[in-house]
């Protein structure tokens, strides 16, 4: 997940939770009966698991343009493949980032002993310019906000390397609002470098966009700045902002990750054709590039293998809906969305044809339901799948006035009914971006209740008898 | 703190504390209102919290041998003499150890993404024989105990790199019961390779001794295999083992740290001499050297500290007890114990005037009260100190048949009696020997709790009217 799309997913949800759904509008006595057998295979299915372990632990990390992408690409087409979907590959031009050389050290700080420095934990963020490989030696000033930075100014921060010590508000997180913490913190690394740069500073560093202690730092994307850009741990933050205080620290800072030349990539669009109206798409999807550092299993193979799982429960149970199920999985979410772009600029004339798209990229956690970008006169024909989906909990769904995922922005924004499922996302954040984000942080039962989620909303939308109000 | 030592601290505890303490044998007032201003002052200052502050941040990581453990033998020498102690520095040799390279990355497994590998995140164990500078290359084999690698045998384990992929029970840890659980797994840091070596292994790793899954690696003391020996992040240990479970899986393995050659290094030892007694010595300490990974904050920063602090509140409050109170700060805890044998060896013919000995070395989380190996005749004695601690919930003592700390072992051996301060280790284990030990660790309250738990015990001891049962 990149970012600046569902910073605000969790907010208001629990309200919208207390909410049972009424029965006002009752299921076609067929359709309902179809949404519980999805459900119930999906809650007993170890499909969606066996992918997101093979993309994790066989395939590994798959930031865009590297080999592990390519492979997850060709993977995920043949596995659809086998389900006899009509699998296409489209291109998709995306940047190519390597992480090189990442090193700091304070070369100078109050109290040092002689012929020592300190160790600094720091990882490059995408979109960042490399140092030279000598790296860069530089005093540090550190700043706790945006004013604060500006307050220093041009004097105070020309030829120097600015650490944004923001700390990611872990309470908030715990208290069910982690996209709120998250949106908050991570202005930071999205825009802290450019803000660095526009006052002369040499690099710019931020503290870690994350939840955890334990000296982790998270990777991300930031806008290209013209300076080195790295985050540091929460650890390593505040021990630049103590010595700081105390008195001048100096830093070698090495930053050597670029990018190289655009490579050929691929969004992976596997189809199950619908009965009734083909034309008619719904789209179930994740993204299958991930950052480096871990192995991209809850951002976003969980949401990839889910959506792989929408198709599988399907032919299972031998089901062909009205309407065409397309799952998707999006190329370079995390380094500049042109797995999207290409996407939406491909199919520009058949927006009409897009009866919507769900995608999941908030994590494997418990689901409680949807963040929906639709129209509010669409709510009583979902009831349905509010009713078979509360049997685990899964039955908000959160009306929101942006996507609710990064990837369906765009068909979001041409008036394409948006869902992304709505994770319990409090421990989100501590992994997100980091080198722990593996396979073992997904509980295998919360997997399946996010399959069936996904797989119930789909297959009620794909049978709708009628349209669904835009 | 080391691996066998202290393993049992935590487990019996609770059943103590519910024993609130009797007043049969009232404290004598002047002593008891002593006690009381030892512990109040002792609870509102943050002398201590300042030194453990500058030996972590300051300072930095403090491996016996380096230049940062030198400092600190220069920095809390300094901070004793301006308490105006007697301060010796008592020589002693100790192991020189450095990390180097370190890295590791798996070559070959099922599933593998051509031109790819998955780097595995390792870390040298102390004690461990280094790789050529360019590695090694060999199969892995996984064994989660040591009758499965016995039943393995020479056959299948000569040659090939061991991963012992035995989990810390959090369970265990979080029901209170840390130090069980780390005594369970880290006997496989300890006797692992060489366990491993006696069937021909090439190298063994093991799985980090600790409880968080933030893909850190924990290091520590091993005995001594004539192999490489390393850890790997809990993560890791899953990865390779799930890959292992389908497959073949070949690792490329690089750990040159070694020893080099034994350096002059130096118990500080700092006296406050005794008004009556001056020759009888009761002993507050922790020790000074730290792994090098983190900064060593709570192993054991934190009871160098306190056993500062209590000389400081003495000091403060104008107390000069009947006794002496001897501050150490002991070298070379974790890689070896040097410091405690040249102790040991050096005063072998003062046991007898070693009053007692207090030792700091499970963090700094909320004191229970101690873990103490003494004559239990003596418990009467100590109940002015329960009551004195009773307020804040430091009123345990806990009978121990080992001693309750590595460094006062060969004091406790010898009849000494001694005395650990009994923490709250819950969360312990998930930062110890990591690069995520750091000042951030400790709650500057439960220090100052700490402290003033060893400061009543302390000044108790050496204002007691009679000898001390043993």
């Amino acid at each position: 997940m990149r970012p600046l799309i569902a910073v605000c997913t969790f907010t208001i949800a629990v309200a919208v939770f207390a909410q049972p759904p009424s029965s006002d509008h009752p299921a076609p006595p067929d359709l309902k009966s179809e949404l519980l057998a999805v459900r119930d295979a999906a809650l007993t299915d170890d499909y969606a698991y066996q992918q997101v372990a093979h993309l994790a632990d066989n395939i590994g990390p798959r930031p865009a343009g590297s080999p592990q992408a390519q492979a997850a690409v060709e993977y995920v087409a043949e596995e659809l493949r086998k389900l006899k979907l009509d699998v296409k590959l489209e291109e998709v031009r995306v940047p190519h980032w390597v992480r090189r050389v990442e090193s700091a050290e304070l070369v100078e700080y109050p109290g040092q002993a002689s012929q020592t420095q300190q160790k600094i934990f720091v990882t490059a963020l995408g979109g960042n310019t490399p140092t030279s490989a000598a790296g860069l030696t530089a005093d540090v000033v550190v700043a706790r906000s945006f004013d604060e930075l500006q307050a220093l100014g041009h004097a105070k921060v020309a030829g120097r390397i600015v650490l944004f010590d923001v700390s990611f508000d872990k309470q908030k997180a715990a208290a069910g609002l982690a996209g709120e913490a998250y949106g908050e913190a991570v202005a930071y690394r999205g825009n802290g470098p450019r803000s660095a740069a526009d006052l002369g500073a040499a690099a710019c560093l931020v503290r870690s966009v994350g939840g955890a202690d334990y000296r982790l730092p998270h990777t991300g994307f930031s806008q290209p700045a013209g300076i080195p850009a790295g985050a540091v741990s929460a650890e390593d933050a505040g021990l630049i902002a103590r010595l700081a205080a105390q008195g001048n620290v100096r830093m070698h800072l090495t930053l050597t990750s670029q990018n190289e030349a655009d490579v050929t990539s691929y969004n992976v669009v596997g189809d199950l054709r619908g009965s009734e109206h083909p034309e008619q798409v719904v789209i179930v999807s994740g993204h299958l590039d991930s950052w480096d550092l871990g192995t991209g299993a809850i951002d976003d193979g969980a949401g990839v293998a889910i959506a792989m799982e929408t198709a599988q429960l399907l032919r299972q149970l031998n089901l062909q809906p009205r309407r065409t199920i397309r799952v998707i999985a999006w190329m370079d979410e995390e380094n500049g969305g042109r797995g999207h772009d290409a996407y939406a600029k491909d199919h520009a004339s058949e927006m009409a044809r897009h009866f919507a798209a769900i995608e999941s990229d908030l994590g494997a956690g418990h689901p409680f339901g949807f963040e929906a970008k639709i129209n509010p006169d669409a709510l009583p024909l979902l009831k349905p799948v509010q009713e078979v989906l509360q049997s685990f909990g899964a039955n908000v769904i959160h009306l929101s006035t942006r996507s609710p995922g990064s990837d369906i922005a765009p068909l979001a924004r041409a008036g394409v009914p948006a869902f992304g499922i709505l994770q319990d996302s409090r421990t989100y954040f501590n992994y997100h971006h980091s080198a722990a984000d593996t396979l073992d942080k997904i509980v295998p039962q919360e997997l399946r209740e996010n399959a069936a989620a996904m797989a119930v909303l789909a297959d009620a939308l794909a049978n709708l008898p009628g349209p669904l109000p835009r």
